[in-house]
């Protein structure tokens, strides 16, 4: 099996790629034409995957130079289509989170976006490990669709003002199958990979810009500020040489996000977000209000909508107030041939059997939540999926409204966890383990830790 | 293809995997347990290439303790059987090459040290790359068997003394998978991964005592005498805590060993050297007799065969003289089913076709060879392989009896080409340029540039 590559045919290229592995092993830079090289034949079938899982390590511990994470990202792009949006006016912007718990924002900016005059092109992801997908949260809704064609999404698009659709085969493949190897190899957390990939991705989308939330903390990918300001840079110079407008938001991701944690349940906070239901004076909401305001105010600021972050707040006060934001989402779900009547019937998202109370039975002050913890807990009940060809439960979830800095009684009950199979005991005690409790008070987080906008980048040869 | 791992049976098995792939990515030791895991289940087919060859190339940049080596060594054991020699109660020594071009010293060094009293059971390898291998040396032999099973080995031991056969699927198993695996993967001079292939095979072998030849310089794995000395103590510390002897003679590989380059050519050369028609004072010869004179004095010390250097040597001049050691081949030939006849008959291994002059066009001082060239220009004639299963061209081969310090005048012939196919010509030039003249005189290398013994290890934890 291991030597089905080396015909006669395959000698050259075997060892070829021998060469470049060994190259990159040894801290050398790959020219261009290795990194053609591999990307090419990688998508063509014709290196096998242990040959690039072990050029991803290589990569992942000795790096890639800005020359070659540019290489790499234009590589990917040119491995597939890219999508042109000729009849729309409106500026293209996207939105690009890096991966959490309970972050459903998506769902909630693009309508509201959309509905403030930005067209939102969005190809987004399933959940796979603890972090949960837009898509999954989506599918929740009776008969919504996310698999279109290039041609059926831009069509979308160019209706509705937004569309959130699944990759295709055609968009970037070379990330595709990419990507699911570094899954499957740890080697995820690099910064030029992640950056090819999120760059090459959002190019065949056809937009203008793209504000990317960038989550540091112990349940992301990105752990320290010093790879945060890194990773920053690196998406904001290289979109820069593809002429595309990146800035990016880094957040903080040491907590889930709202209150609403599984597919059914986001869903739900996220109608509730567009209606207006959901207070900022409640503090359960605060992180999911300010960190959905501020990213599609830089959308809007991006996009020459608006000239300041007050009148980006007060249109978006607007949209939500009179309406139009919701509706939009309501189309969204007609144009995707989801139920639009789940905006004013709950129910048709299903009812989890059971509920069980998160109790926490220590008095004092919530100091950290293990939010990785609470997303592997989601697996279980079978909110999230383990692999790829996982059955969600779409019911199944939890609502978690224990936030850090918030003090608690003993057996205070922060939570609900809701679900339909046997795990729901194991699970709920896993989420009260994943809340660490201190005697003396805790200050709150700030969410926004920091923003990096492509104006404060001049060159991008320095990175 | 990529998740055809992740069944619901394997679930548990891929994330276990990904997170021993992170745990070493993030230079953390591994545990016996992973270690086992990871041998124990890619035995078995239930971790994918992909993910090994990822853990091989964290391995091979962030290394293994002494510990974690000492586990790899003993599971890459456990994974098959080990040969054990009741009837023998000679010495039982084996001598393992880490690899040159022109290598035939396994053929010469078997038939003397077992006429000197020890046996060697000898599990040998087939050439790859630049390297030749000795089981294609010896299967140029009209009729020579290389694939016996484990008990016919055992019995062509006790007949003979010697035997050079191939790896078999049931003697260390792990290793041969993972051997085959780091090979494409640019994983091999890892000096853990090494020392684990290296002293599994012997002790399979059923050995009580191991010289290493390792061999250093440009065209060797090994590259620098850091490394050389990292990896000689190590073979030496693990084989003390398997209760083997391991001394480790480190020898320049910075040119071919002896004339003779090619599968037929090398068995002439070594039937000339046991028929003692090879003459110390020819400068040709002196790197190759003065190494295996060497590596076998070190067998006989070890088995206690001899006390001194120098009755070692007096006993291999004996063995040569009397013609016992040539006996011994004939008698090796004969049971593993080749032609004895060769002995006598040099044209039943074949003819070239053709000879090409190999000729330098400036007058000077050879100062550096690139060993690795000529054997790449070996492949391109069919005397090496590119891949496992390239058939060979037994009778292609060189002389070349140009050596580092050699004068030469312009235009002098320093060695000739053989080949049957068109490619002579792009070969022999190849091979020319190989060669580094300069004006000025070059002082002759060392050939066996260090000596690591296991009386001068002490302590087996400090490495």
């Amino acid at each position: 099996m291991l030597f089905a590559v080396l015909t006669n045919d395959g000698i050259e290229l075997n060892m070829n790629t021998i060469e470049i592995i060994a190259k990159k092993r040894e801290h050398k830079k790959l020219t261009p034409t290795e990194i053609k090289y591999i990307v090419q034949n990688y998508v063509a079938g014709k290196i096998p995957d242990y040959q690039v899982s072990a050029l991803l390590m290589a990569i992942f511990l000795n790096g890639m130079d800005y020359e070659e994470t540019f290489i790499l990202t234009s590589e990917y792009i040119k491995s597939g289509e890219i999508i042109k949006f000729d009849n729309i006016s409106k500026p293209l912007i996207d939105k690009h989170s890096t991966g959490g718990v309970g972050d459903k924002i998506s769902i909630i900016l693009a309508p509201i976006a959309s509905a403030c005059g930005i067209a939102v092109p969005m190809i987004s992801g399933r959940g796979l490990g603890h972090t949960g997908g837009t898509l999954d949260k989506l599918e929740s809704i009776p008969g919504f669709r996310v698999n279109y064609s290039p041609i059926e999404f831009k069509y979308l698009v160019e209706k509705n003002g937004f569309a959130i659709i699944s990759q295709t085969d055609k968009l970037i493949p070379a990330d595709k199958k990419i990507y699911a190897l570094r899954d499957v190899t740890a080697t995820v957390s690099s910064i030029p990979l992640i950056t090819a990939s999120i760059i090459a991705k959002k190019i065949a989308e056809g937009i203008d810009g793209l504000v990317v939330d960038l989550k540091l903390g112990t349940g992301a990918f990105i752990q320290t500020e010093e790879k945060a300001e890194e990773l920053s840079k690196n998406l904001i110079h290289i979109g820069k040489d593809f002429n595309k407008k990146v800035n990016v938001v880094v957040s903080n991701m040491n907590a889930p996000l709202g209150v609403a944690i599984g597919n059914g349940l986001e869903i739900i906070e996220s109608i509730e977000f567009l209606k207006g239901n959901l207070s900022k004076k409640d503090s359960h909401y605060t992180d999911l209000i300010e960190l959905t305001y501020f990213l599609v105010a830089e959308m809007l600021l991006m996009g020459n909508i608006v000239n300041t972050i007050q009148s980006a707040y007060s249109m978006i006060n607007k949209v939500i107030a009179n309406g139009t934001a919701l509706q939009k989402f309501k189309t969204f779900v007609q144009c995707q041939q989801g139920n639009p009547n789940v905006i004013d019937d709950y129910s048709l998202l299903g009812k989890a059997k059971y509920k069980i109370p998160i109790t926490i039975n220590k008095k004092g002050y919530i100091c950290a939540i293990d939010s990785k913890e609470i997303g592997l807990a989601m697996i279980d009940i079978g909110a999230g999926r383990k692999v790829l060809d996982s059955k969600l439960d779409y019911s199944a979830g939890a609502k978690i409204w224990g936030k850090i800095g918030d003090e608690i009684e003993k057996d205070e009950t922060i939570g609900y966890l809701f679900c339909n199979n046997a795990y729901g005991e194991k699970s709920a005690e896993r989420i009260r383990n994943a809340f660490k409790i201190t005697e003396l008070p805790v200050k709150r987080q700030k969410l926004i830790k920091k923003i990096f906008k492509r104006e404060q980048i001049t060159n991008s040869t320095n990175s």
